[in-house]
């Protein structure tokens, strides 16, 4: 792997010697090899997903280095267990401005090292370069689902309900109050929804335990109604969504009780990373318990349908129009 | 995958339908879902690597969209090459300027067209973003190796040649003749040398026929020095390597009559994407034969003895100090 730039401080090499050789797992060969070793267990398939985060885009350049690095890693954790996949390994390219000291990238390692203990992942290899922009992050997270198990997006069903884990609409909320917004709420409700924005919590327990139970699911990061529109896509069905059953945070609620006309806006806010899935009725009673064994509220928002296209209704049965069902980067 | 701002144009979501999706292969699921599926047949273990580009960095801003996306892959490949592997899939990450139009995605897209036929690679997944500096690229690549054949940079032995295939430093020297250095050489020559450093030949062929050939290896990114003396680091030993030994192209042969002095920064230059390898003389009429059947000259350029580090000796065999052991971008 091509080494950059040399920053101040330890350089590159020092740097990956120091800070990144200690993350590697077995198959990373401590990071000293051209290339990592990956092993399928068999009976199991692999899968992989790549995402990229750019300072100014992705994040605000003052949040602490550990949380960037634990968000850019959970965000792709999420898409693992979108698949139904335990995550495993990651890869990981850091492209940093010069300027960028040894402490930041410290702080940065520092993050990873915390998640890989939380999600039992660890790292295979990277590139670090410099760049005369700003701070860019590519992570490629790998994990495993048993041959057969990983569920898609294609698959929902018309009869089939809608089901969304955790909250949605607080990282919305979060970076909202991060610049300023919402000044009103108390503190540690405001706490509580930056921490939503800056550390999603990857929900890589539920999504391979809902192998055989979900017919089609995704991870909520474009927003609700955008990644339910994804799902409809790629199964060639339509649904509706109640937004009244929408789950939302005391906190969150606090916000609409001020201003119920936000609470679209939530639908389509992005960045949740909680798991969207269609499921047959059949289902209820095991996505209950799982919910009560995992300690995560799981919430039926909707119903898949014949047609196309997600239609987000009121408490009386009305369609929202919503402007924009898509995310889009402040 | 999470998309990112809107470019001009198609945007994100039509950018990938209309340009990469054509490049998925049958795990990629036609970059639809969050994740790819990639299966290892039995009996083998998966080999990923990742590197990063940055314009104005690793690539002059102006080189042509189609080569820049040949040069990220072929870079990849060269590290999957050096370990043994045979080159399989591919994910990518683009940060692009949003002033960058379809016009550009669209020739950097042929460009993986061109080396995914020539190479028998695929896209598994990617990540597609804005960003306010230059362009910035991250590719994982994936290969396969027979379980236990994947050759690693430790292991060369005290009286192991040191081979590289192909010729060394005209990347280098295309690098100087692109900022307008070397003006008196003929025309094909500097086409030749510009050739080598924007589209690099990663040696994916003799990579896999040198395992159980080759007790250690690397692909010359570095230069073929700081390269040598990764081997030599992870395999405990040292090397001399013999400077008129070196293989270099006739149009390197031109510069160096005009400036023998040059030589030695031709074993520093660096981005020769060759493979750097040690084996026992008792491989050589191995190497001889597979040398004869790529048609891939293989040069003996020195030898690994005890000790550390990498001496590089003149025609007298005399030790010549460099200023520079490793290669630094422009």
């Amino acid at each position: 792997m091509a080494q950059g730039l040399t920053g101040r401080g330890l350089g590159e090499f020092g740097r990956i010697r120091q800070f990144f050789a200690p993350l590697a797992g077995p198959g990373g060969l401590g990071l000293t090899d051209d290339a990592a070793l990956l092993e399928c267990p068999p009976g199991h398939r692999l899968v992989i997903t790549v995402d990229a985060m750019v300072a100014g885009v992705h994040y605000l350049p003052d949040d602490p280095p550990d949380l960037v690095a634990r968000k850019l890693l959970r965000v792709n954790l999420s898409d693992l267990a979108a698949m139904g996949a335990r995550p495993r390994h990651y890869l990981l390219t850091t492209a940093l401005p010069v300027a960028f000291g040894d402490d930041w990238v410290e702080r940065f390692a520092s993050g990873l090292a915390a998640d890989q203990r939380e999600f039992g992942v660890a790292l295979l290899g990277g590139d670090s370069v410099a760049t005369p922009g700003p701070a860019t992050f590519s992570l490629t997270a790998i994990g495993e689902v048993v041959a057969g198990g990983e569920v898609r997006r294609a698959g929902a069903k018309p009869g089939d309900r809608v089901w969304v884990s955790g909250t949605i609409g607080d990282a919305y909320l979060g970076l909202a109050v991060l610049r300023g917004g919402h000044a009103g709420l108390d503190p540690a409700a405001r706490a509580m929804l930056i921490g939503r924005f800056q550390l999603p919590e990857p929900r890589t327990l539920l999504g391979p335990r809902l192998v055989g139970i979900a017919h089609a699911m995704c991870d909520v990061s474009d927003g609700l109604l955008a990644d339910l529109g994804h799902i409809c896509e790629a199964s060639g069905v339509g649904a509706t969504v109640s937004l009244p059953a929408l789950p939302v945070s005391a906190a969150a609620r606090q916000i609409l009780a001020g201003d119920p006309g936000l609470a679209a806006r939530l639908a389509t806010g992005g960045d949740d990373y909680e798991l969207l899935f269609a499921a047959p009725p059949a289902a209820d009673e095991a996505i209950g318990r799982l919910s009560a064994e995992l300690r995560l509220p799981i919430a039926t928002v909707g119903t898949i349908g014949p047609g196309d296209g997600v239609r987000l209704l009121d408490e009386a049965g009305r369609e929202i129009r919503v402007d924009s069902t898509g995310w889009r980067h402040f």
